[in-house]
């Protein structure tokens, strides 16, 4: 397939992902059927798909068919919802709006957005076990082996957790990274892993996909702190300002807004620099490193 | 190995698979080692390991090694209490004490429950996709799949769902065993499905085993719900006459006691006619029947 900028990219990506999960998540049915109602509100809520984008534009790099591509994708976009899912519960960050919808606790109730979760978490090993995902099953449990590590307590819930922590005493640079790494690093770190392992690349491959995620997230999360403290509400289109109200240290509030932007601009180039072997396919990669710095929202 | 009557046979599953645990949990480190603490809280409970030991001897019919079994063994207890953790957060059932001792969200808090559960269900998956589990990766996804599908939207997390409605409404005899079929019956399932899939058994092995799954864990609800109405708390160890408290319909408020009595022995008779073909191999699993009729706790 020809390389696609980043709009069109994201826009493939957002439909491509959304139809395989229209296929794979179930049709309301029978006396559970508002468990699928929930899973499917939660999941067709408008996101941006960045994930999914990450998996079709890494596999594209590698020459994966779409087919495979797509059926990661929404394996990582079940397992991205899940963790909004519960992030967002009482108990957690007590959200009651997201992307402008009532969250699925209040557009239904807690336990019903609990079991919600814990279903789309459990979907996403299905989706990826299934062999439309992989002819081989040795890609499969490697793409399962992955993903549960990017997303267990030593991934995106460890970083939840140490996010929790992180409330209660001064955190420096390095812990900060460490654990946007963990938090919102592990999942963009396993979409762009996805293209060579569903290749079967070898890991020198993977390793350089990890570096640019790596980065990339790190980008996106200093932009997103930048946001916070720069960005009015109405821009944003979520709340802003949380994460001074709550005390908790970011790379902005350590480095200030010009440090962190400068650091975000030194990040970005070396993101871009892991892409240089793959040339005119990784456009749409390369351009979503100066569209996250200069976003809006 | 020789085959060992029902008492050895939960004692032998127990430490095996406890060891397994000690080994796949991940030890507490770093900053996020409460996530850590808390699965290891939840996990180390001290309960019977009854769907370890269906894992265990249903590989010992097949004559699966016990390290593959050990795995699956591992991998279904981490499930199961996952979904413990869950279901006793407050805005589930909201129980205070499990096996006598505070639920996970009183020994920590919600959120850490909350993380500690999804941890859970997320290493079963990590577990199962790992080679020392089985050398056959299609065998490994297989079990991916069974497991993700009984423990999913449309299995026990179905009949969570299922559990809450009825609350609402009055639910007959075939719909009480549907929920039951669902909510407790489906980890059975694939407990003992799990032996005739390691061994790449047929399907009609997997079947049987199936069959003998699923009149087991009837039994186990019919006699759980006649020690609700009949026990004392003292006895049960636990919290007894919920199911009377909220008006819930069970298979002994529509037989009577006698009546659900009478019921679960002819289950329990078809459940032990399904292991005929086994021979003494089978006498732990024929031997859990009689056992579960006369529970007093």
């Amino acid at each position: 397939m020809s390389s696609l900028g980043l709009a069109p990219a994201l826009d493939h990506a957002a439909r491509t992902v959304e139809q395989t999960l229209e296929v794979v998540l179930p049709k309301p049915h029978g006396l559970h059927s508002r468990i699928h109602d929930a899973m499917r509100y939660a999941t067709f809520a408008g996101g941006k798909r960045l994930r999914p984008f990450l998996v079709l534009e890494s596999a594209r790099l590698f020459d994966v068919p779409v087919a495979y591509a797509a059926r990661a994708a929404a394996a990582i976009e079940v397992l991205h919802t899940y963790s909004l899912v519960h992030d967002d519960l009482p108990c957690m960050d007590d959200d009651d709006l997201r992307r402008g919808r009532p969250t699925t606790h209040k557009a239904f109730d807690e336990a019903t957005a609990v079991l919600a979760g814990d279903g789309l978490l459990t979907i996403a090993f299905e989706i990826l076990a299934d062999a439309a995902s992989h002819p081989n099953a040795e890609v499969r449990c490697k793409l399962i082996a992955r993903l549960a590590e990017a997303a267990g307590a030593n991934g995106m819930i460890g970083g939840q957790m140490v996010d929790m922590v992180a409330a209660e005493r001064d955190f420096g640079a390095e812990e900060i990274m460490l654990l946007q790494r963990l938090k919102t690093g592990q999942l963009f770190e396993f979409s762009c892993e996805a293209g060579p392992i569903l290749a079967e690349a070898g890991l020198a491959e993977q390793e350089r996909m990890r570096q640019y995620a790596r980065d990339m997230g790190l980008v996106f999360q200093i932009t997103d702190d930048l946001l916070d403290v720069t960005s009015t509400a109405e821009k944003a289109g979520k709340a802003v300002g949380k994460d001074q109200d709550h005390g908790k240290a970011t790379l902005v509030s350590i480095y200030g807004i010009d440090g962190a932007r400068q650091k975000a601009k030194e990040i970005s180039d070396r993101a871009v620099a892991a892409l240089e072997p793959f040339g005119d396919k990784a456009v749409a990669l390369r351009e979503l490193l100066p569209f996250l710095l200069t976003r809006e929202s």
